[in-house]
């Protein structure tokens, strides 16, 4: 597959397709939401945000063909539903077409799915899909991993805000969609909303995990759809968070290779 | 709205998109498939096709805003799975997935949705889902079209292959992503596969409807993934295809706007 | 089985059915509605037409056995539920129990089977349950048509109303009952109800189809649940119909029987 | 409703329908089975059995109207598929055909729905259709029966053979066919079948219930689908039958009309 | 296994249960419900009494092993929300959760599973349950019962009061819980609630079984909950009842045991 | 309630569970797994650990009363099957169960509801489950937690074993096994197996979280169902253990009383 320049499975013809398979091909399916991003994001934030660090990820290796699959737009966002234009599956709804798609792919001789989410809504539905198509006869074995929880140090090194600056249309999410798509952000509009959360328990920062989880509602908890600290975000920010997403999910892709299967 | 250049939804923000809602904006929601589409041509047609449709048919109406959501990529393809490269959903998924679509775009005010089919295997199927979404309570009222059939007459004057040669991978599918997507045709690799109907009540052409539904399997009945005459194909017929289904969805959306809801 | 007279799956004893699935029988699942049709038809008008077509197809056929399972009454009916005596299942439903008889009759060997509807909220549906059956494993291959679809043409000769007066409780249905059940017809109660309908790609009567899709509400777009002309209903006009639909169906599955399955 | 003469649901028209609900009409829908009953008797045995004893029971009640709604043709048989002919419905579906019927007429004002059961494989199945109707929001209240239950006693009175001579194909239903289709009953080719229960908590026969309940498989555990004594049928005893049946099906309707509901 | 003392599935490991099911163990599945029982006796009446028969019957057997698996707390009470305490799965829910458990079972090895009931909510279920797993292919072959169905000649003998006062929270399941749990019966808050069945049909107590299914709605149809006559209840009897059930139950297994499967 | 005793919603009587609900009462719903745990633990092991978790939280706080739900014995373990005496629920079910009985509780006036969860393969699946809750309307709002993933820091002192030691069946379950339940632990069957994760992405340590989810199958990824290191587990580690789960799980009580809902 030496002329192989495109990343998107979607160019590709089915001869090439078979081919890739048999070579070894690892695929990525990136999963985000169309979801408010408060007054300054489009609502395309999180399947952009993915569906970039997917093909950087796959231009990153160089040792194997890396595929990307067709971006799933839509996540879980009942708790964004409050404001106009979030576009939300129900989390079975989700569960069912991110299956059938690892369930396509795998019946095509793919031995490496990795389900790469970019939106907090999906986080733990997406281990449960793997965990579900595990399930089946014959079992089917597909990695899931959140982009920036594979970050979260990083993203400890890279922010400035306090607790709860980087959660939601944010200092993380506004600088990677500077660094990304600064047509559509518009810093004019964005502002802060700072305020922990309720409970020493709950997550709330990308740089923190919690370890109690409690589904919340936007229109009720926020002023306009933000947490965080829009105001701090840059590009180059955004070129960091890009480039640590980048280096670790090839490194996964690449440890996940040599992994026997 | 005075400056809004974009079709996309995804490109909006919330409040951009509410106001949107307000002001009557039309959505249409494109349904195609990642399915094999013979050695020549790219496993997105059907996506790419209604996509463009889409957003054509929307740049064309000037009266009120028409959006164009994000394009389900996958549509119901289980006779294709024989090829590498297919990406189906089951049906339940397809109906799950289009349907919530659907009720979140409702959901914020939109009153005229379309979803706008591009793939034979969706073509029920989309009805189906207008007619379940019109069952709930309170009822959700939405069209269903696929662009192809509402053209049928055009490909009659377009078309120079014998009936057959407009089915799949064909004398149309091909000719339109000559027009659409240049770079991922592979005209060399074209082979037609001429082959009438087993019966004379089946639908075989996109010119002609059937009276009977029958289902049938790709790899089974054909040589390579192909009925019809690609080798029939040219830029220019490509163009007069954009153009007629860019014209009668355009038409569809003005009557629709002008219908009581 | 040369004594064989009756066409009634319901009349046979296993040993009989096992011999008849042996000797190659093809069989024909009617499937109808029990719906409102106006003040003047029973509710039973969708379920007793098709029935009959079946039957009288299933005595033209000489060349090989033809059955007629028992039909199933009830169809998709949400939007005349605004009137009295409709029984209506949901989408889901329906698919269900049409699925599973075909499922039974194929397990026993039958290898032709045609799900023949006499309801137009059924139209797209049976379409979907033949589609849906060729997905399971192994896949499970049925026809399905609408009868009235089958005779469009034989319509436009017959009727004389304007477009419109063939849809519902109409000039077809009124005359086609006064040939099968003239005692259940209260032609003195009949009303005409004509009305165009609100864009011109939908399609409104049984003579020329639509292109596109979209659900009603009898209840509310309808004066007494009646849509055409039934006082231009009568018996010969009913003969002729019958006559149309009987020869259609059984020639199909002439051409059925013939094809490789 | 002075000149209701038919007892049919389907042979009226809703604004009939509309007045028989508003006359507190109750209402029976009839379930049965399609399934082998070996060599003498037809597939539509429990079905034909059924929808008699509704229609006769809806005549015998004459204080108030009796509607017999459209017969439920198939019920839940997998046990008998092992021989041809047989129809079965899954569980699930069974559960969701007849409470999407219940449901509509509940909707159109009717008060009181008795589910009248003739397959003992649907026996527990009525009723919990009966309790998962109570389940929804608002709660649909309907009763649920299986006739030959309701007549144990007066079966034990009539019964000449010993203990399993009256479970299935047998000396019951043979002797209720015999009264109701003769042209349908092949006494000649009946051969008993007599077998002890395999525990001694096991129903086997129609005269006297068990304490356990467990399934078993007809083309297993018998020789050609008949459990029983057919050779001790007579017209008289079904006659006897279906006059014990009537009397005790009307006697409920009358005491279900006066319960306050 | 000559050193087993315990018949709890959940106190042995994963060895120990493997040998078990080589050694033909039986297993019995306890199904209760967390359900209000007026105001002298706790919501986990049904659960108790029913694991503690099944374990006394496991006790009983010496000739071969019994397990008794974790019991299932929870049963179908929906017409028992009206009182605070009750815990109801839905009827579907109750079917999912019982029938995975049985699965488990099976795939180990284990051939003979009793499902022993313990809430007239679930009596009918519960066969259901067993009819669904003989018809996933390979089949499940269960036994259900409930057990005071098992012993209501024995009730006839116990009880001393009039028809209606052994029906929930009753002189029989406060005598149980006399026998079982008395630190958990508050007699001095007991208050009979006798009334006889709306009809001569429905089944209202546990000597007497009904003919026609009604589900009913205790909130509506009591005063506290109770049904039945708690004012006669003693020891003595719960103990007379325990051991008649113990006997039952053991006399089941063992012929259970003797059967082929 | 000043003379509740219990902490065990099933001991109380309806009018007591109102009182409780008035008072403000917290519940935990506590969901475990009936899974092999190595041939040194009973298969109880993740259901009697987070239930006396459960019951030692309730007892620690005393500023308001604090109820303890039957516990769901069965989680999800399909990996853990390729053992005897493991009982799976399948995802679909376990979301179906614990939603159901959270839906019970909280229609009955609770307002705070905990769901505590001690089996890895439930993790993600409860706050699955807490999301889909939030989904429903009106919405229902849960807690859900993993207790030993709340005591993370609290392992990293407490455990002596490498990475991989505390995984399943390791130094920490038998530990917290030896204080709860030391009779039916068998330490002298106890076996170490000590193996590093396949990627540095996988968690594979109580004490330290993955970043990738990627199921796996203990009948071939273990010799004996073991993860870690149970020859270094001592009885006075598990009472460390059991108090750190209490503390932790005390205070998220008291915070979560102490929010608004």
């Amino acid at each position: 597959m030496a002329e192989t320049r495109s990343a998107l499975w979607q160019d590709y013809t089915w001869p090439e397709l078979q081919a890739l398979a048999e070579a070894g091909a690892a695929v990525i399916v990136p999963v985000g939401a169309i979801e408010q991003h408060g007054p300054h994001l489009p609502v395309s934030v999180d399947s952009t945000c993915v569906y970039e660090v997917a093909r950087h990820a796959a231009q990153a290796v160089t040792e194997f063909p890396v595929l990307v699959a067709p971006p799933v737009w839509w996540g879980v966002s009942p708790h964004h539903m409050g404001f106009a234009g979030t576009i939300t599956l129900s989390t079975d709804t989700f569960i069912a077409v991110v299956s059938d798609i690892c369930r396509s792919i795998g019946q095509h001789g793919f031995r490496r799915i990795l389900i790469l989410n970019g939106h907090g809504g999906n986080a733990s539905v997406v281990n449960v899909i793997a965990q579900r198509l595990s399930e089946q006869k014959p079992p089917l074995w597909v990695a899931a991993a959140t982009y920036f929880t594979m970050i979260a140090q990083d993203l400890q090194a890279i922010g400035e805000s306090d607790f709860g600056g980087m959660s939601h249309a944010c200092e993380m999410e506004t600088s990677l969609m500077l660094a990304l798509r600064p047509d559509l952000v518009h810093l004019d509009r964005a502002e802060d909303d700072m305020r922990g959360p309720w409970t020493s328990f709950f997550g709330w920062d990308m740089r923190v995990g919690g370890t109690v989880y409690y589904a919340y509602d936007m229109k009720r908890d926020t002023n306009q759809g933000v947490i965080g600290a829009p105001s701090l975000a840059t590009t180059e920010k955004g070129q960091r968070i890009l480039a640590a997403a980048t280096t670790h999910v090839a490194s996964f892709l690449r440890e996940y290779q040599a992994m026997p299967v």
